[in-house]
């Protein structure tokens, strides 16, 4: 379906009393070529939104109801899936299976193996008939697929926030494929919003702490993009850590630049391959990306610094897991598969500070 | 001067690299209907704004000038100065009388008294001539007033949390005029942008405590207002806090209630007085305020305890110091001016988390 | 038992594995003249302390086991019970009557009034029968009680950050027992080390809201010693907030002088009723309290401002809620308890910045 | 001069009113054997510490002084230095000649070589003189060297953190010297306390952006160390962070292992040349450090990750900047100086949560 003038597109977030979930609802709920037509939260069943979250007041929001396909069948275009990874695979298959197009946010069709699925989560994939057609939903490098796509898979924050730097380099081959490492800080809203111990303020608070080392579920994500641009496989050190922020993540990518790889190439490089982003900002010699520039948008700064002495070249990028992270590239690509403008209800201006 | 439909309002804003001053090109950059004509910043004369701002690239902003109200006359129809006190004065001054309306943040035109601002900011005024005709703009008891103004005082962030709180109650004679507490809790960036120890992260970070106590400059432009609006005299004891916060006013107010006051007259006072206004919101019993729900917004959030036991009212407020306590409550004044929907650039959602 | 120059004391601490238990064990653990001999933790039977807490390395603590009054007789002289209300009560009176003295920083002994526990903690009381011997252990006001006690119930957190401020008010009849008006805001470490919503870093974080207003349990704990200390009824409005910060309390209190009440006579006040006390700091005049000038040691910094304008007393206290809120002032009743220096372990200097 | 039984130390501390001054006077302030009979602060000049510094109050501390060499001679056996680069230099200097033993916690002798000073920071050695017999006081690289030093160079917060992880590699010959790259987070702190835009709370908060990227003053104190460690050059790329916490560097570095390198050997390596520190703990396998494990301590929390997939060696360092990266190891290096045990004064457990 392409937008036409007049027609209003109805959209169902799932999972929407989470923090990407209500981050989306935030992006969606003024515009006035969307209306949001189903709101599915396993616990808040029968809740008005504002009674949960207060901030939504006064939108219109429907109130939250159950997760049900049948129910959801033939009252959205489009679902926004922020359901955790494996809860919502069934439904998403079924949606799609029914022709609503489907942009899911978790993990579950990220990865184009079943068998890699397997190794990383432990379990068979709840719905491989899908695999093969999921759209790997990193706008800037898919465009085309995704504005045909039944079924986009929003990256996952972390590597969102390492292949806007890596994949400018590898698809240019400027650096080499072995030695990279990826040094990610994250704000606490990447993990879900319910109660566990290690997210409690005190435990967060003037704290900082790499989890995961060598373990984390993205880092195979990340890897299977970059092998895919590269022709090869790529294997990458990737290290997050819990950042005493609610919001963003700052990578610091180290990789072996090529003999080819000088400032001006590096530069042309990003520009061509990300020039035409409204929402990524090369930043010049010198100025290095700050989450709070990012904040609350769909926006990613993004510099380097080429190493010259030791062989290293440093790529930096800051977004806001919640939005280039999230729900913001969940919006930014369904405005591509509805025919809006891609920069649609993502204009906001970081509240900084 | 009212708003037609195809003309654009050309605004200045003063002071317009400070925190207050990219708030106010935060809400009024991306507005079709109006254009940001000129920008000035003592620090940063010639530089262009998203060199210090960099969130606030790619807006197309004028470059910042130095502060010359011959220059500025002509090309703006309105002013939106937040210049520090008495900074700003002689400027507003002369823009007014060359027939520019201006919404002003400083202090320079609460106080309606020279004489009390003599005490207050141990200072000749600078611009006593215009003092009887500057509106003290809190939006939701003025709205008439303001539409017609030449000069508006836009209130400070202080006197905001606790007129919300307050007015109300004295209008309705709900409340006694004496014994009347406000123990206000404000986020750092309340105060100037500018190089100060006691604001380094490091003495805030982990750290409450309250300054000024019984001597900071809002205390009288609160009793000014709750004086005028009581035909009488009022006192208050206020003392501010220093919070680990970016942004936000937390307020709360123990005052006597009167023998009317109970608690569905009291609701109803809130009800009337303000409940015209779309950015105040009045919470259900058992509910209290959150500065994150109206964070990066011009809301309010409003509640109250009727302590029976103890013959104590207590109520709360939380708004954003930049939002509804500076840059949002001169957007509205603004709308208001020209004629716009007074919520119109205001809609943001809250961030949250 | 009194100390004797080498005689060790055995110390187990119950509920060892929490905010306050950990405290308690930093205060301890380094001190010749104690050996921690049993240390419980429900969560951790049978694990390293330093598996679970890895800055409680190297210090040859036990290991947590499982709660079990039989097991702990004749292992302790002294036991400190950090569990919640309620689960620790029976234990504790098992102890007691074993003749091993207790300090207790649950709620469980801190009404004196069965009934009032009833009406406040809605179950009835778990061990009615030591509620007479128990001694409110607010160390400044209680040393003889305390030296000679079997069981201190160890304040509240918030009450004492109201009492050492209010009860010397009280006491000298320096103010009127009606319209007492208590704002405090406390750190997170103040709520349980178990998983919440609320108490995650993404809902806490550049956020306050007030909570439980007027229905706060430690608001009749407050009034039952300000009533035993005025000799009559006592009725206070009290306000807890959660504050972005993990330790601390800082305590507002607005209250209505006694016609007695200037500033010297309130000064003489504190000194008199707290001035024996190495611990409590009674600031200068126009010197304000600070969260962090008492971090993390079991310190109280004290300052009143008498606006003789409004006819009201405001009185500001701050404290760390591990320590004299908690962990710290049940070190400070140990030591009375057991004939060592009040000050034994408690002569840290908090970590500023 | 070594310490005696009954002989009190007497030191002095310059810069004592900044952050790494306040914090050597917490360590220092409460030790028997120590008495602290100087303390300069050129802000301060005439002040009772506890005026400025309230949580140093009841310590018994001198008045803070104007910086005098002459006045300082013979009234102090060691002097601990917080001066900032070249402010202090030339009291230092005649100081040392005056036989006074110095802990300098500026850069001034840290770089061994004029030249290499002249570059980094851009103005001739102020006293040259001394470079020669400077010992760099990394205490657990330098134990002898320390006990008979004259002058010792306390090394900077962010070599601390980065040589803690390498130089074990770098001596057992585990790493290669090229390639290395070491990405680190400084809490505020570490900067000075001093007024600056950059370190306002408003700017730190909710934010995280690296700075002097390849160009930071520390990244050839770090060079020079691993150089004479390894015989032969090193380079290093050092990027350092501005994190929102007050305490604490967290030290992410990457480097090349050899082929000798496995599991084994590299922990072998940490334990034989770091095992006799009190100080620094190794942690287990897929234990990480965290800030909040060394918070207020002088101790280090490390661990690595070997991953064999990508032919990396990660190592991860948590150290406080204030303890183990200044005042913390100054003290420590004092202790050996003087011939106390290196633990005196530096036994306390991280204040957690």
């Amino acid at each position: 379906m392409g937008q036409t003038g007049d027609k209003i597109l109805r959209v169902a977030v799932l999972g929407a009393s989470g923090y990407s979930g209500i981050e989306a609802l935030r992006l969606l709920a003024l515009r006035p070529e969307i209306r949001l037509t189903a709101l599915t939260s396993e616990h808040y069943v029968g809740r008005a939104v504002e009674e949960v979250h207060r901030h939504l007041s006064g939108l219109g929001l429907p109130r939250f109801e159950g997760l049900d396909a049948d129910q959801l069948r033939g009252r959205a275009d489009a679902v926004v899936s922020c359901l955790p990874s494996r809860v919502g695979a069934p439904t998403v298959a079924r949606l799609v299976n029914a022709g609503v197009r489907v942009l899911d946010l978790s993990p579950d069709f990220r990865l184009r193996d079943p068998e890699a699925y397997r190794r990383v989560y432990g379990a068979e994939h709840p719905a491989p008939g899908l695999l093969a057609e999921a759209v790997y939903g990193l706008t800037e490098f898919q465009r085309e697929e995704i504005r045909g796509a039944r079924l986009v898979a929003v990256p996952g924050c972390y590597p969102t926030g390492a292949l806007l730097g890596l994949l400018p380099l590898v698809r240019r081959r400027l650096i080499e494929l072995e030695g990279i490492c990826v040094d990610a800080k994250s704000g606490t809203s990447g993990a879900r919003r319910a109660p566990e111990l290690a997210q409690l303020f005190a435990e967060v608070n003037e704290n900082l702490r790499p989890y995961s080392v060598g373990s984390h579920r993205h880092g195979p994500e990340i890897e299977q993009e970059l092998a895919r641009a590269a022709g090869g496989a790529a294997a990458v050190t990737f290290v997050p850590h819990l950042l005493p922020a609610t919001r963003g993540i700052l990578t610091s990518i180290f990789a072996r630049p090529r003999p080819s790889a000088n400032d001006e190439a590096i530069r042309e490089a990003y520009r061509a391959e990300l020039g035409g982003s409204p929402f990524v900002r090369l930043l010049a010699p010198g100025q290095w990306p700050e989450l709070r520039n990012v904040r609350a948008t769909n926006g990613c700064e993004l510099s380097f610094f080429l190493d010259r002495r030791t062989g290293t070249l440093a790529v930096f990028t800051a977004i806001d897991n919640l939005g280039k992270g999230a729900a913001g590239q969940a919006v930014q690509n369904l405005n591509l598969m509805f025919g809006f403008d891609e920069r649609a209800g993502l204009a906001q201006v970081a509240p900084v500070p």
